[in-house]
């Protein structure tokens, strides 16, 4: 089959055998995939991962358990020993001997098949199209702030970054009745918003106003200061950024006004499909263009120009 | 008065005018203040602070209200304006209008006498001596932590850092049943601990066994990513070292194992006063020397030296 293959140096598309499946583990044709700015970071070295690069994905089960075939479906990205402490806690997108999609030790979705532990499936409501499924994973993402953080009706809530995560956080943290801001330097990206509630305002219209909230979605290493400055004191700031690079970085800020910062990473599933099931975010908007597999290291370059959206892989038969 | 002085380039015992009391501003006579490493950052350019330095002390009120004078008393150092949002919200500590003695725009407790906001009086219980009374400060930003996150009982907690502040939370923490680490460079310093129930380790025998709560507190910015690496997925990391430098540091980690860190500075005053009036924390073995305020700038430097903890600076009259 052929899959956008990231050797450590280069991602080209290369023939790649098939993957198997077996009790445990599903193979799904992959009809949409998605590039996520980690996909971006991990071809300058993140998490030095070599192999098929991408972990949003929606597709139809082709081979495993007979129950799941024929299913159309997304999936969760880490692959959970389920035998340690952590797994034992619950804690399995946390277990030490995962394995994540496209990330870490184990191939991705960018690809005609993609291998998935049946455990980590999830069917797809009829009414999802496979546009707005492919968004589950990242939105996810999102919903896991409001697992970690404690956000309530009323609440001053700023978004730092105006990509396709920051938009996803905005429309997550505005269903709870909190008040929200989203910043960010693109107006036509901002645009989207305000239409679901979310005040905008450009980085240079900001008038930086202290926030109880503050999530950090810049995907850029300098994000974090910048959040820290706008949080109250005591306030939180939600950390969604995951950057290769290291950057300068004082905390004193964080100590003086006992600010506290949550690193968020994947999220509940479930959620994400509820809301994509019920319309109550807004994901469609965001696909900014689709490339067709053969040509998936072109998508890579695109979803890396400024402006750029959701940039979608798709499997053409 | 004889006070020492910071003037941004040297501390100096210099003659200085007596603080004036109003009804609002009690004047102490102080017995004996503590060097904190903070005062050792002031003089590296933290703050960009000018003036009198100090604020750990005891001492006794001389002018003022009626209902102190003579009273023996300690201080918070926090001087809010009592009229602002967040003092409103109680958050006085962190009033963006706040002066705090010796450190931000007001004079400290290096000195033959100190005036403080009669709100921020605690009178000191006839059993606590002045030796234990002058701890009464850092002990409550050991305290703040138990203010900010959930400790329970068999949580596994490490405190990283022998210095003063890492001796006295490690104390705190071990009281309400969490299971305590300490880890630092000095044997001498750690063993205090093991008496009061407290474990200890070197850094080169620790053994990093992940730990549901890491407290920073080596009063260095390479702290940091010690204890973030130290925390257990999902785990809490509390920051207690302010310091003046800008270190690199990558947040990923932080993210991936989704680590709360929390900014922990100044805390209450009643916990710390009862610990010490029912002697559940040993402080006296803290403190390393005695140095009469005319010799107060060498008490600053011997207060910089390794192995040594808690330096006073004493009034003799």
């Amino acid at each position: 089959m052929r899959a956008l293959f990231w050797d450590g140096s280069e991602a080209r598309v290369v023939h790649r055998p098939e993957p198997q499946a077996n009790a445990d583990m599903a193979v799904v044709r992959v009809a949409l995939a998605g590039v996520c700015n980690t996909d971006l970071e991990l071809v300058k070295g993140y998490m030095g991962f070599c192999g098929v690069l991408g972990h949003e994905f929606v597709g139809t089960v082709v081979d495993g358990p007979e129950a799941w075939r024929g299913r159309r479906v997304v999936g969760e990205i880490n692959f959970a020993c389920d035998r340690c402490a952590l797994c034992a806690r619950g804690l399995q997108r946390h277990c030490p001997n995962r394995r994540v999609m496209g990330i870490l030790n184990v191939d991705g979705a960018f690809a005609e098949q993609v291998a998935v532990p049946v455990g980590n499936l999830h069917a797809v409501p009829d009414n999802v199209p496979d546009d707005a499924a492919v968004f589950t994973e990242p939105l996810a993402a999102a919903f896991e702030i409001l697992e970690q953080v404690r956000v309530e009706p009323g609440m001053e809530c700023v978004v730092l970054g105006d990509g396709k995560l920051g938009l996803l956080v905005a429309q997550v943290l505005v269903r709870t009745g909190a008040r929200v801001l989203a910043v960010g330097k693109h107006e036509d990206k901002l645009r989207h918003l305000r239409t679901r509630g979310v005040r905008t305002a450009t980085v240079d219209e900001w008038k930086r106003e202290p926030a109880d909230l503050v999530v950090e979605a810049t995907g850029s290493a300098s994000g974090f200061a910048l959040a820290a400055a706008a949080a109250r004191p005591r306030g939180t700031v939600v950390l969604k950024s995951t950057v290769a690079e290291t950057a300068p970085l004082n905390l004193a800020p964080l100590v003086i006004n006992e600010i506290t910062a949550v690193g968020s990473r994947c999220g509940p599933f479930a959620p994400a499909l509820r809301a994509l099931e019920t319309g109550t975010v807004d994901v469609c908007s965001l696909i900014s263009a689709r490339v067709p597999l053969v040509r998936a290291d072109e998508g890579l370059r695109l979803a890396a120009e400024p402006g750029v959206l959701k940039v979608l892989i798709c499997n053409e038969e």
